[in-house]
């Protein structure tokens, strides 16, 4: 009889922690080797002894990867070096593995596990896979293979890869899995429960049946298996079948559909044509991995990130993925620059303007940004309606009023303490209400543009938002000071 | 028969919008009621047909909210102000529709919305709930309803509502639920079939059954569904079952649970006790909910936002939240600012400093967030192990070199270019290098020595990042032409 099945997931830090270990111990051996046969350079052959221990340590290795899960082994593959990567990948036994772990692993890390396969490796990996899985490992594939991969299928697999291919990454239709349990309205539970033992497997995920018409396979609903269940087998499908559901289209976007999924705690979906033909099947794991690629996107692109880096890319691509932003952000740092540039006489007679004003502009950038990453999270979320905005602009300068005065006498007091100056105190705290309004009505208006101008508002915003609060800080603080100290 | 199922999800910000349409058409009732009550001040009384269009809107209001589902009532609560709120709330009839919206609402919103509801609305809206949803309202409601429903509990109910309760919000028994079923793994599938349809429902998400021993409920195994449908109906359950399996014990981190339903495309999973006993079971429409908090307070917590806000959330409340935040800014904003202090001789010999060092402290910021956003995330993703830290610091460093010295040459050509002056180019160009350098290691061993130090590397990171590139990006570019410009 089986074991008590008590197996808590081991830590994924702990089976990163073994391999490393595995892999430093090949590396110890391999400079041992390599050590050896500088000693006696004249070609003596390597110690067969030392030859076995290097081949045991990989031997350890393949048997540790054999039993990790194919997503952890991506997990490894993505938290290692180069080196070290190309080491592990080399070491994965089973075609099925190599697929399921090229799927599972980030399209940056993706790019680097392909480059280390041949064009046999690539055929043996991708014969295992579903149609809707070709599609989605396809655009990182040496053409070639791809040719010879559609080549092997058949009509209907290569129209639903052909059907696949077509949709944008962000359509439903990218995403969707042609493998689908279809049943008819008119049969009984009974029928059904006998349908379903010639299956050797259901697809992931079946939570519920399809009920299509025979002949144009329209969808006329959907039978829960607990309905199919918890019922008498004497029934018809057509009397339990839920007629009221969510449908997808192909061509919906898929962070819709993910928080659709979300809200209605959906488990499948199926997706329709316009003529409401059923053509695939979306599911939670695929609408779970989409949820949190837009956070992470969210993440990085409020840090100026224009995509996900292998943390162990080349320096070169690095650079690449952060200049575009650091490029923006110089051309703004220089145009706030100019703005006291054209104070500079002013400076020259008070110099202790030069050491306030960061104050001044820095705090301005932090609340700006507080507001902002509201605002674009409630845009996100789809809950600011246009009918909202005005109570919104009013409560944000309601806070950047109580903000200004309170934090403002604070700054101003500690100014007059180092400086002994009360008129410059008090330009300070003036600056600093000001700029608060001025941070609080960019945080408002530069993503509710942005998307009103149909672009991402997490990408850019800061850019604009700190250029606005920077020179306007420098401005305002300057201006008074030039007003009211000279 | 039934009309063919094609219904798309209505979307949310159209729902939004024709609920505030039907709420200001009731405003304009309702000002011209009291306008009209104004108008014949001496106690005429209100027009009955303007009474009954008054009336008449919120008929036509709850009949709209009667369509909608729970979780889009709830979302459209969360994108009105109190006023609308309120109306709407007061509106949303049944009790079990009250309770599933104050489960979906954001803490910030439910209490809002339990501060309008009176004992018995309380009261009766919870006595649909199941225990582990209980649990997580219990907190949020006045002592003597928690008080008045748990003497309404039988004893069973009572015990697994103070275990629920006994759990910290980040530990799994938290989030588990009770309602499970359970077979014993010496009857065959037949019987099993039978068993089910006993049952009015099956627990939520059910896609496999929990095989347990008699006596002390000890588990098994589980039985997916897929098994019990496919295979012969004689086949006895210990025989199909599956044993390797992925238990929670109650005390396990949820986010971490959650990262293993998303590794492993869970559906549903066991949650056993130290002695092997299930106790229950977590499901996987929770769990996207912990993944989607999580990756929000990471965001909220970069900008340094302590929590998710009400975004109709009244002024001091909404302040408060982002105070702490101000206030560390303005100390460290200061600090900075004293660097700048220390130099006021050499910027009074040489303004144009002034205007240029905000350039370089501002650049160091930005590449600094990049930087400890990526490694953030890799923390987060458990991907940042201590063998690979030396491999990650000389790869920021060196893209740092890159870009100091080709954004370094930029910048120190339009220096020269506006001022004329080939020492100050390069001594812009020398501070933009080695600021650079400084971002990448704060960007690299702040994060990680949050990490290390138990703390969340979200949450106060770029505080201490932004102090740190400020005042070395002053110190560095002042420093430097103290000692070569003067």
């Amino acid at each position: 009889m089986s074991e008590p099945a008590r197996k808590p997931p081991e830590s994924l830090q702990d089976s990163l922690r073994q391999v490393e270990r595995l892999l430093t111990k090949h590396r110890l051996v391999d400079a041992a080797l390599n050590l050896a046969g500088q000693a006696d350079a004249e070609a003596v052959p390597v110690d067969p002894v030392d030859s076995l221990v290097h081949e045991q340590s990989l031997t350890e290795l393949r048997k540790k990867l054999d039993r990790l899960h194919p997503v952890d082994i991506a997990h490894i593959l993505e938290a290692l070096p180069p080196a070290e990567r190309h080491i592990v990948w080399e070491q994965v036994s089973g075609d099925e593995r190599n697929a399921d772990i090229l799927l599972e692993v980030s399209d940056a890390v993706r790019e680097t596990l392909i480059a280390d396969m041949d064009r046999e490796e690539l055929l043996a990996a991708t014969e295992h896979l579903d149609t809707d899985e070709l599609a989605d490992l396809a655009p990182d594939l040496p053409s070639e293979v791809v040719q010879e991969v559609i080549g092997s299928l058949d009509a209907e697999e290569r129209e639903d890869l052909k059907a696949a291919l077509s949709y944008a990454d962000d359509e439903v239709g990218s995403l969707m899995s042609f493998e689908m349990a279809t049943i008819r309205e008119d049969v009984t539970l009974e029928v059904v429960l006998r349908y379903l033992r010639r299956f050797d497997e259901l697809p992931d995920h079946t939570d519920k049946l399809f009920v299509i018409t025979k002949d144009d396979e329209v969808l006329r609903g959907v039978l829960p298996l607990e309905r199919l269940l918890i019922n008498d087998p004497d029934t018809v499908v057509a009397e339990l079948m839920i007629t009221d559901l969510v449908t997808f289209k192909p061509q919906d976007d898929v962070y819709e559909a993910a928080q659709a999924f979300e809200r209605y705690d959906l488990v499948s979906a199926p997706v329709v044509d316009d003529a409401g033909q059923l053509v695939g099947r979306l599911t939670v794991d695929t609408m779970v991995d989409v949820i949190r690629e837009e956070a992470d996107s969210e993440v990085l692109n409020l840090a100026g990130l224009r995509e996900e880096e292998d943390l162990f890319a080349s320096v070169l691509k690095s650079a690449k993925n952060r200049w575009p932003w650091l490029g923006v952000n110089l051309l703004t740092a220089f145009m706030a620059s100019r703005v006291i540039g054209a104070f500079e006489s002013t400076i020259a007679q008070l110099v202790a303007l030069a050491a306030l004003m960061p104050i001044i502009s820095g705090i301005g950038g932090n609340t700006g940004t507080q507001t902002a990453t509201l605002i674009i999270r409630g845009l996100a979320m789809d809950q600011i309606s246009y009918a909202s905005t005005g109570k919104l602009i009013r409560k944000e300068l309601a806070i950047a009023v109580l903000n200004g005065l309170f934090w403002g006498a604070v700054i101003g007091l500690i100014t007059f303490a180092l400086y002994r100056r009360l008129d410059l105190g008090l330009v300070m705290a003036l600056a600093m209400l000001l700029n608060l309004l001025v941070a609080a009505l960019a945080g408002l208006f530069i993503p509710m543009s942005m998307q009103k101008l149909g672009r991402d508002p997490a990408y850019g915003s800061s850019v604009l938002l700190t250029f606005t609060t920077d020179s306007m800080g420098f401005f305002i603080f300057l201006g008074l000071a030039s007003l009211l100290l000279l």
